[in-house]
This record gives C-alpha cells, structure tokens and sequence, in this order.
C-alpha cells in the first residue's frame, strides 16, 4: 500500500524560503508570481495492511513523525 | 491562478533522507514502512494570465528553477 502526505507550514505562519524563491522569479523576468509557498512531499511504502489501519498508521506518523504540528498541517491519501 | 508543483528525486537516484525516516519509523515501532521518499512541494500564486500561458510558465519555472533536472523530476497541476 502507498500513500502520499503533504506537510505544509499553516496559512498563518510566514514562509521565508517561499517568499525567498518569490523574489528570485521576479528577478527573473516571472514578474506575474505573486506568492510561493513551499512543503515537504512524502511518498510511503506499506506492507500489507487493512486500509483503515494504514488510515491510522498514517495519521500518526504525519502528527508525530513528519509535520511539526505548532507550526504545519499535513493531508494524505492512500493509494492502492 | 494557483500551480501545485512536486519536485522528486528520479526513481534511480538514492534517497538517503528517506532512508532515514524509514529508519526512525521502525525504530519507532512501524515495522511495516517499507520504503520513504521525500519531495518537496510547491504552490504558486500567479496573477492573470491564461491558462496556456500558466502552463508554459510553470513548467519552465519548474524545470530551470525549482528541480535538478539531473537528479529530479516534476510533475504539476494548474488549479483555478
């Protein structure tokens, strides 16, 4: 089973890194970019398990593991 | 108009930051992590243009800026 998260700091918290990559595509000529932001992807390998397990087992391992729940959100889906 | 953007390590190239995380996660009891992989995950904001031109945009930006075309790969999507 494979699963993709998606850890993104919350709307609310400044991006510096994306507001860094902003800047820099406007000094290159991509003046019509109004705002970056960036996240961290994550693709995972499970084996076999029910979905609804992998559900929990995900959710666990994003709000312990891989998002810093202060600061960032995360979304995932599980693909078969 | 808003662009989803995933850059990712090419199949072929190691991922010793996966590695890593997988490691973690059995050492902290998901023995079933069989293999991690992380991205990084972009979304931009761009003011008015078409979607075309959006398109055509993105993808440079992706491949010049964004990814190591010679370790990387991006995949997009164009939201409205």
């Amino acid at each position: 089973m494979k699963a993709h998260i998606w850890v993104t700091l919350k709307p609310t918290v400044l991006d510096p890194q994306g507001q860094t990559i902003q800047h820099a595509l406007v000094s290159l000529g991509y003046n019509n970019v109004r705002d970056v932001r960036q996240g961290k992807f994550f693709v995972l390998e499970l084996n076999g398990t029910s979905r609804e397990e992998a559900q929990k087992q995900i959710e666990r391992i994003a709000r312990d593991v891989l998002a810093n729940p202060v600061l960032e959100e995360f979304r995932y889906e599980i693909l078969e």
